[in-house]
């Protein structure tokens, strides 16, 4: 009989070493196939395509036929190493110094899928194994342009009638060590690329132009100022940043005709997208005072969620607390992540490694933090399941 | 004997022929040169080059060997025609429709040295031409670069001992009819590219990055408020123009590290560059409180100029005036022209044909305007060089 995935560390070596930059899948899904199958876990592997986008592989895989149903989402596609000599040790390589291992996705997140099927394995080994449905949904297109992956393996698992009763997010949601943070919902993100319109012209005569440049400042205020709000209960304020000022004007003696503006707002649960839109065109229309725009929406626009207190919410605390001896931060803050579509089938929490290192070069993890998070998944199930009965 | 030049739409058509969009000599010189040897020039033709610049032809032509030495200044490089299907007829055929000749540069310039090539022939004709001397200083490079024109044509004629006492250039100086408008000086340019400089983030992060997007509307209001200047007695107010804002930053979750401002100013005779230049930082840094910032000066600067009322604007004005009936303007509005550098040689004004076509589909010419065009200038000649005796 094949010896069951009870090493965290072990099945992220064999994640590790598959180079799946996304939307490759590297060998990344055989891997955790051949893992979770001695397991129990029924796999089905669909491959999702877009006209204009690659065709990435995913994953779907339970365990059990009845009872309460708990899923636990991530990704093995990682973002690209960056130029190699910046390692100190082969991005594909999983080598450890320091009682650190070393690898693109050690942390975000094939730590996180290696942390947990350790856990359901070793409670199987123990006969700990609650009664009910595992499912893991995992994707090949997180860090690309998630167009392939998590919204249509949502809809896929449900054409399929699967029905979760919550789910768990493996990303890495510690600032600086287990124990910080679970993640309970996420600002909202919409873009926009507004372009002031005016008449082009020679410099030497402004009278027969019309310089949008002149009405920039007064739209950037108003973008800027007032604050949408002072933020909520759950949430930190609303924020806009604007990413992009361009003109595309390469000569200096000729008034250019438009100006382009991209923005990105992260929103919380005091607007709705259309309140928000409407707001900026309101901010908008009164800085340009009649002046002609044109402004296009980009998509996705995510939209906020929080998942309310509750069992699931209990289950993971308590769990964290228990291993850790800390209370984490029940936080809404940062980046978006694929829960923003999963909120949409269940309710959702996030936990996993130490983000610190994700993205850059040197990503690693501490082998002791995989025993940590294996511990505290091991305790979750555990407690979720005990908590549906 | 060949026949003299004396018909400005013959020597406009021979010159309309020749496909010399900058910095192809395309025949125009030829041309011009076979025009003005009967008339008793003796021609040189100086081709100048610089690295990174194409090689370009010029010519210096002078009759006479004593006395008043009159310049006659212009360019046969034309503006590249654009699509020949916006065109009523072949931009290089000089066809003639209701009266108007067209093709690019029938205004902008090959009209007004036709004309003064004309005038000059039936000066010639009639026994009239004055004692002295008459140069012509043509370059192949006003429109392009002017690295290979104007500045080293002077150098050049400088260096073989010519000294002008005056200079008419030929450029298209009326709005909308002969006589509108004469240039006596032109403003001054001065372009800057300015960066604001802040540190690369991510969007859903703020509190990590410094986006120098906040800063930019400052900056802009400093750039436009308050005015630079009302405006002195031979000029109009300074302006400054902003011609391009950029960031290449195509990721809308990104906060960006820089902004690009480019601008240009138009500035009078209330400004030296230096003083200038020394005001906006002035601005920009007050608007900026410290936040880092780049800037760099685009070469090249023209500075301003004003030629002072004298028997050169008097000559001219009069013979508008006794072919037109009509007082014109002495402006310094506009663009720049090559009499910016010219005007470090001897006194220079301008004055051409009308130029609301130029550099437009369908450029033309009214042929009653060559007429009145050479009409002027035979004018000009004769009473310029009777002032000089
Ligand atoms: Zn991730
Ligand atoms: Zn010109």
């Amino acid at each position: 009989m094949t010896a069951l995935p009870t090493d965290p560390a072990a099945n992220l070596l064999r994640l590790l070493r598959c180079p799946s930059v996304t939307p490759a899948e590297g060998g990344a899904l055989d891997e955790l196939c051949a893992m979770v199958e001695p397991l129990g876990f029924a796999v089905r592997r669909p491959v999702f395509c877009e006209p204009g986008t690659p065709d990435v592989e995913n994953l779907l895989a339970r365990r059990g036929t009845g009872g309460a149903h708990l899923c636990f989402a991530g990704h093995t596609d990682v973002v690209p190493p960056g130029a190699e000599a910046d390692w100190r040790h082969p991005p594909f390589s999983g080598a450890v110094e320091g009682g650190e291992m070393f690898g693109r996705g050690a942390v975000d997140m094939k730590g996180g899928i290696a942390c947990f099927v350790a856990a359901v394995a070793r409670l199987e080994v123990a006969g700990r194994l609650p009664e009910g449905r595992i499912s893991l949904l995992i994707t090949g297109d997180e860090e690309g342009p998630a167009v392939n992956g998590t919204v249509k393996l949502l809809d896929f698992a449900e054409a399929a009638g699967e029905r979760f009763d919550a789910c768990l997010v493996g990303e890495p949601t510690n600032p600086a060590a287990l124990g910080d943070m679970i993640k309970i919902g996420r600002r909202g993100s919409l873009s926009g690329r507004l372009a002031l319109i005016g008449r082009q012209g020679h410099v030497a005569y402004p009278h027969l132009a019309d310089n949008p440049m002149r009405r920039l400042a007064g739209v950037l205020d108003a973008l800027h100022h007032p604050p949408l709000d002072g933020g909520s209960e759950a949430f930190q304020p609303s924020n806009l940043e604007v990413t992009a000022v361009d003109t595309g004007n390469p000569a200096t003696n000729v008034v250019p005709a438009r100006v382009a503006v991209a923005f990105n707002v992260r929103f919380n649960d005091r607007w709705t997208p259309e309140a928000l839109r409407a707001e900026l065109v309101r901010r908008i229309e009164a800085a340009l005072g009649g002046a002609p725009y044109e402004i296009a929406w980009r998509a996705p626009v995510s939209d906020v969620f929080v998942t309310a207190a509750g069992p699931l919410t209990e289950a993971l605390s308590q769990a964290v607390e228990a291993v850790t001896g800390r209370r984490p931060d029940l936080s809404t803050s940062g980046g978006t992540s694929d829960a923003r579509f999963i909120k949409n089938h269940c309710p959702v929490v996030e936990f996993g490694l130490v983000g610190a290192t994700m993205h850059m070069a040197n990503e690693r993890v501490a082998l002791s933090d995989l025993e940590t998070l294996t511990a505290i998944y091991e305790t979750f199930v555990a407690r979720w399941f005990a908590a549906q009965s």
